[in-house]
C-alpha cells in the first residue's frame, strides 16, 4: 500500500481527489476535463443505471436514442436555452483529416469545412423536440414518454472527477403531454423518483424542492431538484426534473390536435441525473480509510478472506467456504473469496476497506476448529466472532442493516447540519463554521439572491415542497418573507 | 395503414428502408447520416446489449469508459490507423459560441479556438492504449479485460439505417496480454462469442474467418470477423475481433515487466459489433409483410387481440386471459394485451405483423364457447385453434420452436445460396444472377483480390476458420491455390 489517504479534516477536497483516484473509480484523461472511468467505478454505476432504468420502465417510460451532434441553428431556437449553453460548447466544424504536406502527422482538411457548424449535445431538448414535431399529430400520440442514456458535453473551465466534468454520462427523460397539468404531474413523479433512489439505493437523505429563477433550467418554466448534503457541509444538486411549459414545443413548432380538433402547442418535461451521482455517493458516506458503500450499491457484496499458514490449511478452508458463497450468491449477494496468495491478509483487509466492501469475513485456523468466522462491518469498522449456522441469513440480514444504517447516520448528520438562521451575521457565521443547510427567510427577489452570493459565496438551493408558511423578514433586506428557503455553500 | 411496404423481390433497398421506419425501428435526424433510433427498435439493441454484456462479464471482462474525444496527435501515433481513419473524422476545433453581432442567433467564438483539435473517437485504441500505459507496470496487471458501450462517429458518405451511419452504438473491447499466444486465444474466444450470439439470439448463422490483408483493421495484425447472408444474397459482416499484435503498445510505449524483470511490449485485441447487428437481424429474416424477429430478440413475445361485439363480451375475454397473461409473465415471457378500442382486429392484426411480434394470439366469442383460443405464428403465418388447457406450456414450447425455425430457414438458405465456383466466368454469372457466397481458389496476392473487386464489386469476406486444404487455381490469375475463400458483393 502507498501513503494513507489524507483525511477529511486535514483536507476534504484533497480526501476526495485521492480516494476516487486511489478507490479505482475514474481518473483524469489526456483530454482536459474529460474522465476515464475505471471499470469498479463502473461498475457502481451501471447498478445505479439498472435501478434507474428499472424505475423508469415502470412508470410508463421508453428508452430511444438520439444524434450526439445538434445542428447550431437548433440550438438558437429557444432564446434562453442557447443563452445558458453557448459558452460551453464544443463545435464540430470539419469531418476530415489529411496528411500534413510537412510530414507532421496529420492536419484538418480545410476543404472538409461544414457548412453549418454542429454542437456536441450538451443536453438533448433541441434536438429531440425537432423529431418529436413528426412523431406527434394528435392527443392520441401522447403522452410521449422516453428517456436516453448519453454522453453529453458542456465545456466546464474548472473541472472535478464525477462532480464536473467536460463529458459526463447521464440519462436524460423528455416527455410530451396534451395538458399543463399532465406535464407538471410528470416533473413531480420524476422528482420522487429521483429522491427514492436516492434514498433507497444510494442511502443519501435528499431535500425535495423547487429552485429560484436564477437558478432554473435554460428554457424551463420551473425546476425542481434534489439536494444532498456533503459531509464537508457543502450542498449538491443530485438530480433535476423541469416543467418545459411550451417553451420547446413553440420553439420547434410541436402542435397537436385535441379531441376537439383544436390545434395547441404541446407541454412538456425533462429530467436528468448523472455520473455526478457517483461524486454523491462517495462524499457523503466515506471516511478517512476509504470508500463505504451502500450495499445495494456496491460492486462486491462479501469479500472473504482465509487466513492461512500452509496449502492444507487454505484448502480446508476453501472447503468449509464454498457452500457458504453458493448459499450467498443464491440469495443474490455478490461474494468475492480472495485466495490470491501474492498478498498478506492485513493488506487485503486494508485494500477492501479503501474499496468499500460492505462485509469482511475472515477465516483462520481457530474459526475451523469453532466452526466460525469473524464478520467485519465496512461502515462501523466493528467485528464480531458469528457460528456458521445459518451465516447465509445472518450475513443477508447484516447487509439490509448496514444499507439503514448508512442512511440514518447520514440523516443524522444532515438534521445535525441543518440550522434556522434569522439574521445575516448569524448566516454568516453558520457558513464560516459549520456549513451545512440553512433556513431562513428572503424576500423573494433575484436582487437579494445574487447580492447574498456575492457577499457569501452562498445560494439558494431550492425551496423547500414541505416548506410551511410563516412571516418572517428576510435576513438580507429586511423585506417580509412567508417561507424559508435552504441556502448552502454548494458543489 | 398505409399502403403495402414495397415487397422483397420489387425492390430490396426501398422494402428495408421503408420496413424500418414503418416498424418504427429507426429513422433519418436532422443531422446528416445520424439516426434517431425510436423506442421500439431500441428495446430490441437492449436486448441484444444485456445477452452479449452477460457474455462478457461471463467470460471475465469489465466495463469501463473513456472520453469521447481523441486529441489528434493521438490518431496519428499508430501509422496505418491513422491512415484508415483519417478521412473520416468529425474534428472539434473550438470550445465557445457567442452572440452573432449581426443578430442571427449565435456564430462559432473566434476566440475560443483549441490549441490541438480533438477528434470524435471513431474507434478507441489510442485513447485506450494511452491509458493502458499507466496502468499496466508488471505481468501482474495482465491481462486486463475491458469493454466499453459508447457511441461512435465516422463521417460516411453515403449513408443507411443501422447498416452504415455516421454515428452509430457500438461495444468495443480492449484487453491487454503478455503473450502472443494468449492475446491470439483471447481474439478467436471473442469471434467464437459473436458467432454464438448471432446464432443462438439473433438466429443468424455465420461463417466464421479470418480477413485478408486489404480488408484488416487499421493497425491490426489479424483481423477476425463473421459473416451473415442476406435475402437479396449479399453478404454482411456481422462482427470482427483483431489481433493487434504488439502494434498499439509500441505506438504508446506500452510495456511490462515479465517474471524475469525483463520488459516487454504488451500484447492486444480488440472487437466490436454495433447497431448494424440490427440491419442484419431485419435483412435476414423479414418478409413483404414487415418485421420476422426471432422470439429471444422481441420485446413482445406474444399480443393478445380479444374480438369482441360488446363491451360485456370484451370483458369476458380480459377474465379469460387474465390467469394466461399472467403465468406467461411468470415464465419470463412478455405478453402484450390489446384491448385498444380504437382500432379493429384486422389492423391490429397487420400492425404486429408489421412489428414482427412472434406470436398472436386471437379470441372471440366461439373461442369462450370452446375454451380455445387461435394461434398464430408470425414467422409461418400459420394459425391454429388451441385449447386453453396447458397453453402457457405450449406458447413457451412454440417460443422455442420459433426460435430455431427461424435459425433453420436462414441457415436453409444461406445453403442454398453458397456454391463453389472454379472459373471466373461462372463467378460473374453466380454474381449477376443469384449472388450468395461464393467458395473459390484465389491466388492470396491483394492484386487480384482488388482486381476481380473492381471488374464485379465483389469482395473476399474471409477465408474461413474450417476451410480445408484442397489444391486448385485462382479463378482470376489461374495461379495455384491451396485452399477457397468466400467471395461476395456484401453491405
Amino acid at each position: 500500500m502507498s501513503k494513507a489517504l489524507p483525511t477529511r479534516s486535514e483536507n476534504y477536497s484533497e480526501w476526495y481527489n485521492e480516494l476516487v483516484k486511489r478507490a479505482d473509480l475514474a481518473e483524469t484523461s489526456a483530454v482536459r476535463g474529460c474522465m476515464v472511468i475505471k471499470p469498479y467505478g463502473y461498475s457502481i454505476w451501471e447498478k445505479m443505471q439498472r435501478a434507474l432504468d428499472d424505475m423508469f420502465k415502470e412508470t410508463g417510460h421508453q428508452n430511444a436514442y438520439f444524434p450526439l451532434f445538434i445542428p447550431k441553428s437548433y440550438l438558437s431556437k429557444e432564446a434562453s436555452h442557447v443563452e445558458g449553453f453557448a459558452k460551453e460548447c464544443a463545435v464540430v466544424t470539419h469531418y476530415r483529416l489529411k496528411a500534413d504536406p510537412n510530414g507532421n502527422g496529420v492536419i484538418v482538411d480545410p476543404e472538409a469545412k461544414l457548412e453549418e457548424e454542429l454542437i456536441v449535445r450538451p443536453t438533448s431538448e433541441t434536438v429531440i423536440w425537432s423529431t418529436y414535431k413528426n412523431w406527434i399529430q394528435s392527443y392520441r400520440d401522447l403522452p410521449l414518454l422516453i428517456n436516453q442514456w448519453a454522453n453529453v458535453v458542456r465545456w466546464e473551465m474548472r473541472t472535478r472527477l464525477f462532480l464536473r466534468t467536460t463529458e459526463f454520462l447521464w440519462q436524460e427523460g423528455h416527455t410530451a403531454h396534451s395538458t399543463s397539468a399532465e406535464a407538471v404531474a410528470e416533473t413531480k413523479q420524476m422528482l420522487e423518483i429521483y429522491a427514492q433512489f436516492a434514498e433507497e439505493w444510494m442511502a443519501l437523505p435528499v431535500v425535495k424542492g423547487v429552485k429560484t429563477a436564477n437558478e432554473r433550467f435554460a428554457g424551463a418554466v420551473d425546476t425542481y431538484c434534489i439536494e444532498a448534503l456533503m459531509q464537508d457541509g457543502k450542498a449538491l444538486q443530485a438530480g433535476t426534473s423541469h416543467f418545459l411549459g411550451q417553451n420547446f414545443a413553440t420553439a420547434f413548432d410541436v402542435k397537436f390536435q385535441d379531441k376537439e380538433g383544436k390545434l395547441e402547442y404541446v407541454w412538456g418535461t425533462s429530467w436528468g441525473v448523472s455520473t455526478r451521482l457517483m461524486g454523491a455517493l462517495i462524499m457523503a458516506h466515506s471516511d478517512d480509510a476509504g470508500l463505504v458503500l451502500p450495499p445495494k450499491l456496491a460492486p462486491i457484496q462479501v469479500v472473504i478472506v482465509p487466513i492461512y499458514k500452509n496449502e492444507e490449511q487454505l484448502t480446508l478452508i476453501s472447503d468449509k467456504v464454498a457452500p457458504i458463497i453458493k448459499e450467498l450468491r443464491k440469495k443474490g449477494i455478490s461474494v468475492k473469496f480472495d485466495n490470491n496468495d501474492a498478498y498478506k491478509p492485513g493488506y487485503k483487509f486494508a485494500e477492501y476497506e479503501l474499496k468499500g466492501v460492505p462485509v469482511r469475513l475472515a477465516m483462520g485456523a481457530r474459526d475451523l476448529e469453532n466452526n466460525t468466522v469473524e464478520v467485519a462491518r465496512r461502515d462501523t469498522k466493528t467485528k464480531e466472532t458469528v457460528s456458521l449456522d445459518g451465516i447465509a441469513d445472518f450475513i443477508a440480514t447484516l447487509l439490509d442493516n448496514i444499507q439503514v444504517s448508512i442512511y440514518n447516520k447520514a440523516f443524522a448528520f444532515r438534521e445535525e447540519n441543518t440550522v434556522k438562521v434569522d439574521t445575516f451575521e448569524a448566516f454568516n457565521e453558520i457558513l464560516d463554521t459549520k456549513g451545512g443547510f440553512i433556513l431562513a427567510h428572503w424576500d423573494g427577489t433575484s436582487e437579494t439572491e445574487e447580492k447574498i452570493k456575492e457577499e457569501t459565496k452562498a445560494t439558494i438551493r431550492c425551496v423547500p415542497l414541505d416548506s410551511v408558511e410563516e412571516e418572517g423578514v428576510c435576513i438580507y433586506s429586511g423585506k417580509p418573507s412567508s417561507r424559508r428557503v435552504v441556502f448552502a455553500r454548494a458543489y
